[in-house]
């Protein structure tokens, strides 16, 4: 058989060179270019195989039958448009083409975009097949929503209520450009909250498929900048209207058989999940308060099933392959 | 003037080696003994002065006017009334004698510790002066009633609403003892939360003080452990029954003076805070929710301001000095 | 085929562990038993299989064909000759049979082990092919030699010079027991050395070796702890008889073709290597000194090619199997 | 008394901030300005002041009885030039004036720099009482040269023999400009060695001060970087030409009374010296060598006894000060 031809602008950032590595590895994809304006020219190393980066200009996007585009919000749409143009399949990382950000740039308000499919992969996976474009979700996204859906789904979340989620996520969700308060001096033995008071960009998309899963609910998300390199964990409480005997088993019944994700009894923790393509999830009840509220726990590695790992689990379902060819469970 | 002869009981935690070191550069302080069950008999070099370390029944409590203890729940009150018979005023470091925790032990369960006065010193000044024993805040709560308070005593936090509480802490909060959990190549990289859905043994001791705040709320309080030596920052989400113009003039109003409280623009981090017996402080509202929500953020050392710090700030009420003498601002 | 049936006893250190997880995927082996006698009866999960560790005395030696042994050093040896006797081929990863440890333990002393072959594969793969036990080497020694191995062998080091050896490794190189030492507060934010002196176990493993490769020379080696999880890193400096023009082609030479040796022209780093069987070397001389001197850098992860992988790579041998089969390269 | 008035230059930096900190709690000193053309204009907060950062040339140098210059290597020397025509005394951070250095810009190359004392305080005291003008010592050379001074005093190194240095710094000795390298994702589980070879530029300092001490030796000096924000180790091995009963006493006798410099009997560590103005020494013979060799083990903090305050310790013999004024021991 011959190999999908694959594409990756923006392979210089973090979630790039985790795309790049990714598709050199995977069995049904050929690498065919790998674009880094900031250091076109260079030659790199991915997964045993030498490479020079190209320009995104000099793209050769007609050679490709598939193209993830790792470029930063608001640059994206124009890419995901001349590579739809150029014949390819398109997976989009940034927040473009997302739900609730579709005026991030003049190409993302065009109407040919206003409804690609979002590629929370477990959740939207029947709109997945057929699509041309899929726009990846975010890193908070998908811990926030795979944790939250199984409560919005079977309508067990009190309708008008706040949806409170603390969440933290290492370094590399920041981006791989240099600035002083990324520095390893500046991070390491801190922690501290940032985007505070509903401020994060990832909130419309939130807000817009809680809406899409059901629920009536407010959002109120504080995310935190964690001395760690990779990993996510967002600690959701939620105001539910009646409790089960067995609350994990609402995620059981929901995500059975899924291998990407992970349900436990004990807690998540970023070890468990790091250099992985999973969502770790658990969940308990509250004592002592008189609104019944159940606290989900949901870990992901924000490179991983954040980012590129399930842009190519993504890929596996446009392409029609197994979901999990050439990623680590 | 002689100098206050003080003595410290459990010596070796990260909290008892933190006292040591602030009494031996305290400069109306004298340290009598440092009192450590399991390296008794060890010798050791604190702020430049060799000290043996001795077991606690062999302490020679009767020479001291002042005892800190910072043993293990549960064992602490019984020295408390030791130390009390033996003539000292005491600072307990235990949960023992703290707000809704008095069963703790046989000792604590007695009327004389029914009344013990509760160090949370910006907020109680006016019960610590004449006092003979202090009940030494927690670490956590230290950070988040100070936070609350001014929210509480004005009375703008919503009756019945449930406040919302994600917290981290550095692994010194988890104390000195070797467990598996808490080995470097465990925790390095990691991140998780723990004691979910209200499990935590410092819940009495914030509710019971929210509702002498004048608080008619639920707490919704999940801690995590921090890849980090020290540090807890708080992130408190407040249902409120109004909005006023210039919120953090709620906190500087009610901590006008206070050299230990910090009231910030920006948002506090541990940096800020770490070696330093403060509280930094900072608040907004959210957008975009229906239910006007308050975020407090708050920092501190938890071996300061949230332990050692703290219990020497009380000392120094307790015996009439200056409130800053010997701690790092 | 039938796949190799493998036993791992020590399986609850961090060798261990990880030697559970490569055995678990490797696709010529399974994994017949995990023993860890301080787990015994302990349910887990490896590689997406669930798994109870028995003890030691329980393992069924005979059902293996292959025993993995990374108990305590001293407590190896007599493991080894009770899975022989029950007819399995052996890989200790212990030191109580390698080169200068004979006497560790009484059953090390016995004549049968007196000839063991060493398992640093690239250098020893002659002896390793018919062999029925293999002492795998210590993590320090895996990294030394392979990069002193081509001025040794090409007869480069001044005879009688003193080699000096500063090296560092991450905490997993301490064992998985708690101690006061390497937990997290203690750990982050420092560095020392240990073992300083020539103090260091590994001592005579490496004379022994050096020696055998040629060498008349004395070793001075300082280990070092890093606050780090994993990994090696050997700065060697080696007078050396003569400059040749591109000394890189030194080890080029002798490890063409190694798929688990990387030569290099920047200087390794750990991020090059962790969670991979390789070792990453560079060398270059040194300027402004009377004697020429080589310095030559080499940098390995302590749990793969230090341990755990480089034993499934002599397990490969052993059983004629490609070398890299089931290895992260 | 009058305070002494007090300008730094180049604040932003990590020793610049060190530095103000340091000059504002000093009960002799008065922070006069804090010059940062980078960040000219700022408002910043040090040590409880409020102070807007001023650029270079603004500076009112005529109002500064002393002047620190932490500026960059080479743009350093014309401000102490312009310093001292103001009137100022100067104490150099930068390596334009020290010893094997004069050239680095035109200014040092000045007749009146040929012979600015050296700051490494302990061992240079006698020449800086009257001086103007002070280079003080790089961080490496600081804590190398403290631990190497008693052997070469007493004669005690091998002629024409090299000295070996391991040495390991945390990130603020690489500056607090943003670069790829640094970021904390870049460092964290990283370890790597730099400027290997004999390529660090503060070789020709070091090997300058080794011959005044009067040693005729090369030396290898290879440093590393560390994934810790601050701390310098420096490990040190000596070919000596005797060995003597204790060897400690060497230390101790030169060292005699110093209050900056501290012999431990166990081996130094970073978490012993960090936030603090010293070195820390030990040292023992190596076994089982021909040459009898002493390793010598270093420990400093880079930002105070390696850059800010042995340059207040430094200010403080200049104005006749008690050497430990303003400075944590």
């Amino acid at each position: 058989m011959n190999k999908i031809a694959v594409g990756v602008l923006g392979a210089s950032g973090y979630a790039g060179r985790e795309l790049c590595a990714l598709v050199a590895r995977h069995p049904a994809f050929d690498l065919a270019f790998a674009a880094a304006h900031s250091r076109a020219g260079e030659r790199v190393r991915i997964a045993g195989r030498d490479l020079t980066l190209t320009a995104a200009d000099n793209a050769p996007l007609d050679r490709a039958d598939l193209v993830f585009s790792a470029l930063p919000h608001g640059a994206s749409a124009q890419w995901v448009a001349a590579s739809r143009a150029a014949g390819a399949k398109v997976i989009d990382l940034s927040a473009d083409l997302r739900p609730g950000n579709h005026t991030a740039s003049p190409a993302a308000a065009e109407p040919a975009y206003s409804n690609v499919p979002y590629g929370l992969t477990e959740l939207m996976r029947g709109k997945l097949a057929g699509a041309d474009v899929v726009a990846n979700p975010g890193c908070y996204p998908t811990a926030i929503l795979i944790g939250l859906a199984p409560l919005l789904l079977r309508g067990l979340v009190v309708p008008g209520a706040t949806i409170h989620v603390s969440a933290a996520s290492g370094v590399t969700g920041a981006g791989a450009s240099p600035k002083t308060d990324l520095m390893f001096a500046e991070v390491v033995e801190d922690f501290r909250a940032y985007a505070v008071g509903n401020a994060h960009r990832h909130m419309n998309e939130m807000r817009v498929v809680i809406q899409e899963l059901g629920g009536d609910n407010d959002l109120l998300f504080t995310p935190h900048l964690l001395p760690v390199a990779r990993g996510i964990l967002a600690t959701i409480t939620v105001p539910v209207t009646e409790t089960v005997a067995n609350p994990l088993c609402l995620w059981r019944d929901l995500y059975n058989g899924e291998p990407f994700v992970e349900i436990s009894d004990t807690m998540p923790s970023l070890r468990d999940v790091v250099y992985r393509n999973v969502v770790r999830v658990s969940a308990m009840y509250a004592v002592n308060v008189r609104q019944p509220t159940m606290i989900v726990i949901a870990a992901i590695d924000n490179l991983m099933k954040g980012a590129a790992g399930q842009a190519v689990q993504n890929a596996n379902v446009l392409f029609g392959l197994d979901e999990t060819t050439g990623l680590p469970a």
